[in-house]
């Protein structure tokens, strides 16, 4: 890509991702994101074939902005609560400018054919970045966190971050405070939940949680 | 309502359920429905204000399939563990009929201010309906559950149970077995996971998990 091809398709991109947070992700049409850039329609066209590909596009912006913000914030961060904690809020810190979209895209993204599902084949590159963002938070963590774990646990904490946008999205309470609150208060439970690992009966149930969870994710 | 708009509601409410199982949520129109059930458009819409409330009929009419399916098949079943997995492979087969309209329904009840979202005023009663369901599979388990969570436990079953439908839209897998073995797998885990309430170590976590869980909904 040329310098200038580059130029015109981050400023579309740059003006979608203005537009998705300020009029919605219903209302922003292919049409009105060219007129806003100041491009054809055609034009836009050509550097993101669909509103989904700039949704992708909004997913890796959304990653990348989490990645730096965690990075920053996992400096200061050394247990794994901590550094949960900061991998959790830093995402919402990212989401945040989105929120009141959230409803929108959640109902386009849900639907299981849908190309912006985050399961989905096409969002791997930003779902590979999040879950990486959760790796290095595990990794290095001391104390680490139970050997028989530590390869399940990003992709498990993972999926409770999907769970936690999910009620992110439902949370109308100022500045989603609730949402924080759920962080605050799960996480902990979570990493003490960890250290129960060692316990035998406990372990084995786990074993076989784990079992069962590879089992039906592949 | 007399014996004749009952009839006509109970001949409109069928041809909608029918319409959704055949082609879909998405291609049943309101015009489609009365045509296919040979009344009057406006006739419809006196039984029905609009597509949302055939949802919520549908709903209601699962949880009553669902009640009548899960009241025989606890018959047999005494632990929990047996009363658990009845509940909800009778859950699964009361909405088997309904799987390939589960992609387009759950993008439309996903939504937050949807009213036909599961946590919504207007489910209610369909919700209450199916938590019903599940205090029964509790209350009747012999042994008991652990007291502590004897009070919450249906609805964090429920919570499961919305899980698994999650799950189980997803699932393209012949007849949904993956969900079925989502269910046979989990729920031992799960009653295993209750009997260890009693250790000390565990014991605290799960008051606190439960503080959490009540604060977050309150």
């Amino acid at each position: 890509m040329t310098v200038k091809s580059e130029q015109t398709r981050q400023l579309v991109a740059g003006v979608a991702l203005r537009m998705f947070r300020e009029i919605g992700f219903a209302k922003t049409t292919m049409r009105a994101i060219a007129a806003e850039a100041g491009v054809s329609v055609g034009n836009a066209y050509y550097y993101f074939a669909s509103k989904d590909d700039l949704v992708q596009e909004l997913y890796l912006q959304v990653q990348a902005d989490h990645a730096a913000r965690a990075a920053e914030a996992l400096e200061d961060a050394v247990d794994l609560t901590g550094r949960l904690k900061a991998t959790l809020h830093t995402g919402l810190d990212a989401m945040a400018p989105y929120h009141r979209f959230g409803g929108d895209f959640i109902a386009t993204a849900i639907r299981p054919t849908s190309p912006v599902n985050p399961f989905a084949a096409g969002s791997t590159a930003a779902r590979e970045a999040s879950l990486a963002i959760f790796r290095t938070a595990v990794e290095a963590a001391k104390p680490p966190a139970p050997k028989k774990l530590r390869s399940d646990l990003p992709e498990l904490l993972w999926l409770c971050y999907m769970a936690v946008t999910l009620f992110w999205v439902y949370d109308t309470s100022e500045g989603q405070q609730r949402t924080r609150r759920l962080v605050d208060g799960a996480v902990p439970l979570i990493t003490r939940g960890l250290s129960l690992v060692r316990m035998p009966g406990v372990g084995r149930i786990l074993d076989d949680f784990l079992s069962l969870s590879r089992s039906i994710r592949s």
